[in-house]
């Protein structure tokens, strides 16, 4: 589509935006050793099961890695924040924070029905 | 659960939080009038099929009305956000301003493990 479309905001990962992997992310960003399976578990508030759903899409995307070793003769699995998945995080918060202040401006507009950005020119 | 989940995001909507109907609002907020299905289509560089799978979401959840009337005979659809519409979109970018400024909290700090929220008490 040669149109603009402003709205659109292709700069909002999908890989990043869904909920329950963007409290994933911002639960690893502050732990550069990971944590463990468990652990993140209990921060983002999901069974087992959707949190290694999750884990997938991430780790597939290249934004985390998640590692499997014995503690005591028992598995763990630890789940980190890959440098490349860091940077990709702080630029999707960048366009967040984009789209945050404009949709927030655009709510609180009243009743002027605002010119629609991108039609100027029709 | 009992136990705190810090990073559940349960303040995230569903239904607003995708990141198309985030456009498909934000179009919509600053539009008291509303605007015609073409216009948000473009706006949004949606598909037809996908703004209207996205108008169905969102006017199930009570944020968008449609209403279709004639236009020079020509028929024609016309999408509102609803006041109740307007006042949870406005709820929802709270919690995400909230969220994008502690991610981004998270995601700078490098290499000290910040203490776990939620697990002080462990």
């Amino acid at each position: 589509m040669s149109e603009p479309a402003p709205f659109a905001y292709e700069g909002l990962d999908r890989a990043i935006h869904e909920r329950a992997r963007l409290g994933i992310l911002t639960s690893l960003a502050s732990q550069p050793k990971g944590l463990v399976f468990g652990d993140l578990r209990r921060l983002c508030g999901l069974t087992d099961g959707n949190l290694s759903r999750h884990l997938s899409v991430l780790q597939e995307a290249g934004l985390v890695e998640v590692t499997k070793s014995f503690e005591r003769n028992r598995p763990q699995t630890r789940v980190a924040i890959t440098a490349e998945g860091r940077k990709r995080f702080l630029d999707y918060l960048d366009v967040l924070d984009r789209v945050v202040r404009e949709a927030a401006a655009a709510a609180r507009s009243q009743g002027d029905d605002s010119p629609l950005p991108g039609f100027a020119r029709a």
